[in-house]
């Protein structure tokens, strides 16, 4: 074998070549160790920003960032194991309801969550928002929860995909990020090191998305569709619409409280729709139900039986979070003042900027700019309106949680023209846009 | 002005979208005092690669990176300053000649040259083959040689255009050289620093040149005399075919003796025509001739008067050299070995391989391949035949000038093939291939 040495390897991917596994897994290892410096990634990911990536370079480079860590040993529990991935919108508490329903169906859900910025707290800052509930479990914690319990949800260590982690922060100052082939193997290279065998992407596209079009988020389903193929698992993803928050409620404790209703059987019909559409995909991967109509009945039966609300509550214990916050969710942080924007005119809602409402709760404490600022668990918008339902002059849109005068003001402003109420009959949206199987032929 | 943020001009450039002034030397500016890290700067100048820049933007490229360091304040030459540049190639030894040509004509030649890496020695190399000669001068002896002799040839300080070198040897290591703006802006900030009122460009194409086909040198040459318009100075460029060395001799003393035999009317054929026309260039760009054909003649004069020559040794005197080397060439340092080449059979030289008798001054220790590698100022290859040539069987092709047996090998084995004589008649190739004079309409 040549020598490799880097720069030949940035001028092979900025001409145009594909790149073999033996050089990609030469960047990364060195990347991670050191040897090879920012400044030559920089340039890579830039070439590869221009020149892509081919499905085998892309799985390639996954697996690699991945190897670059530790990778959680599943291997003690002996069912199927499948997880959810969501490129993430405003309101999506999805990972909340699904982890324990699904798990309630006799398949392990073992989910590992990243932090990151948010103009809403990730999942983990949601779930924190329950008094006591732990997201730092050590791996074997998280594996004898999994096991115990079914599903765990925790936050990602230092030690899972160094790689991943470096370039990301690279990435974000060197104008890198909006690289297909890079966000996939990015998102990917910590999924699959917690070892699920079956995943199920969840793509968000429109307006409060990071992918604005079907096309974006096709592409990039297609994608991550084709890695994890690749790598060995099953793959599924939707693609589902993110032009409005999905369910009433964005925040931390507030989107715990909505989360908890669901599993009652008392949540909205949107987060339900999209729920129970991902798990009935995380079913049929694991092969628990045969096709998705099955899968979503048998769903739907863990929630009327209670056992699906059980799951969750034994998860919450094994984490160290009160039960009794589960058991009432009026015991979760709640917010000091409470503020109804009403409607103007009567008429339907045409349209909820899925936007606003993230940068108002950003302005209220609800999420974060900086990795070590912390999150308000109280705060957030609850009781929103949704498209084509019909409102009354005077009725209130949304009602705002906030601790602060100053940030309610600052919400207010940003909220200011969020909901837009017409005159004529307005469709709701349809939430789930495609259903992409798996990935064979893709590659 | 918004706030200057690298990652979105980076993202700005990757988008297609030309920087403006204020943003170029915002990130040449903070690239040279540090606070712009190599990673941006790598990221950047990979979009550049390949989304280009503007005439606009390459020139105000040149002048921050020209701006970053001291400029050579040449106010004391009241004649006009004149200067050429060449992209180099095998046996280019022309700035020896026309340097003192063209300033015996009485316009002022402030040539400074870089050291850089090369398959023989650079300009500097080759003069400091001459015992004394001192191409550390400080700007003020520069200056004053200048003022006095007519030219000065001596090396760039760490003081000029620092942002360049620091960009030339990110872009070595980062798979970024080859981008025709960024090329042209790291040429021009260091030569237009010194301070001349005029630049001959001489732009190499063919197998022996950086630029491969007469498309590319013309590209580039056009991007060049594009920045020195703009940035006020008068402009010419050249091209020059490079598919054989120059003149008859490759390597540093043997240059020199080539060139002080040129200076005494007896050079070769092709050194004289290239030296003649970028002389006349000059000339006519200061006004102190009225076309390129009284150009050429009155360097001719200079050169039977022996005005050219003395002008050489008085600059030679002035640097530290001994003038006795310029008046003796057989003063200058000499190999231990010469080994001649001989035809294996009579006919036409057909072809001379500048790479190969590059690549063998190169095995023979006259270039380096790192910067801190010295070079032996007595090696290299005399006698070149050159194409169109008739040859008889057993005449010698070259003689190999060596100071180490094994050294001696190694450029044997790559001259092995370096001279195809074939049976048929072979016309020698045109040496200019194209003049270009100013740039206005370019821009």
């Amino acid at each position: 074998m040549p020598r490799m040495v880097p720069q030949w390897l940035i001028e092979k991917k900025r001409d145009g070549q594909a790149l073999a596994d033996e050089e990609i897994r030469f960047l990364v290892d060195g990347y991670t160790d050191g040897r090879i410096p920012d400044y030559q990634m920089a340039a890579l990911a830039m070439a590869i920003y221009f020149r892509g990536m081919t499905p085998a370079e892309t799985a390639c480079l996954t697996d690699a960032m991945m190897r670059s860590g530790e990778l959680v040993d599943t291997g003690a529990i002996r069912r199927f194991k499948a997880d959810k991935h969501s490129t993430g919108g405003v309101g999506d508490k999805v990972s909340l309801v699904l982890a324990p329903l699904v798990a309630s169906c006799g398949v392990a859900v073992p989910m590992i969550s990243g932090r990151g910025l948010g103009i809403t707290g990730g999942t983990l800052d949601k779930l924190e928002s329950i008094p006591g509930y732990r997201t730092d479990l050590s791996a074997a914690e998280f594996v004898r929860i999994v096991d115990e319990c079914g599903c765990s949800i925790t936050g990602q260590t230092a030690a899972l995909a160094p790689a991943d982690r470096k370039l990301y922060a690279l990435r974000d100052v060197t104008g890198t990020v909006p690289s297909i082939p890079l966000i996939a193997a990015s998102i990917l290279s910590k999924k699959l090191a917690e070892g699920a065998d079956g995943l199920v992407l969840d793509v968000k596209c429109g307006s409060g998305a990071f992918m604005k079009t079907p096309e974006d988020a096709r592409r990039l389903a297609r994608t991550m569709l084709g890695i994890g193929t690749r790598l060995g698992r099953r793959m599924a993803a939707v693609l589902t619409d993110m032009d409005q928050p999905l369910g009433r409620a964005a925040g931390n404790a507030v989107e715990v409280a909505e989360a908890i209703r669901a599993l009652r059987g008392e949540g909205p019909a949107d987060l339900m729709r999209v729920t129970l559409h991902l798990g009935a995909h995380m079913l049929r991967l694991a092969g628990a139900a045969p096709d998705l109509a099955s899968g979503r009945a048998a769903l739907r039966e863990r929630i009327a039986s209670g056992e699906a609300l059980e799951t969750f509550a034994r998860m919450v214990t094994a984490q160290g979070g009160e039960r009794a916050a589960v058991d009432d969710p009026g015991r979760l942080p709640a917010a000091g003042r409470r503020h109804a924007c009403a409607a103007a005119a009567a008429g339907t809602v045409a349209r909820v900027d899925a936007n606003r409402i993230g940068r108002a709760c950003l302005a209220l404490g609800a999420g974060r700019t900086r990795v070590d600022e912390s999150v308000d668990p109280a705060v957030g918008v609850t009781d929103l309106v949704k498209i084509g339902e019909a409102v009354e002059n005077g009725q209130p849109l949304l009602v705002v949680h906030a601790n602060d005068d100053d940030r309610l003001e600052q919400a207010m402003r940003e909220l200011d023209g969020a909901v837009t109420v017409s005159a004529g009959e307005v469709a709701a949206p349809n939430l789930i846009l495609d259903d992409l199987l798996d990935a064979t032929g893709d590659a």
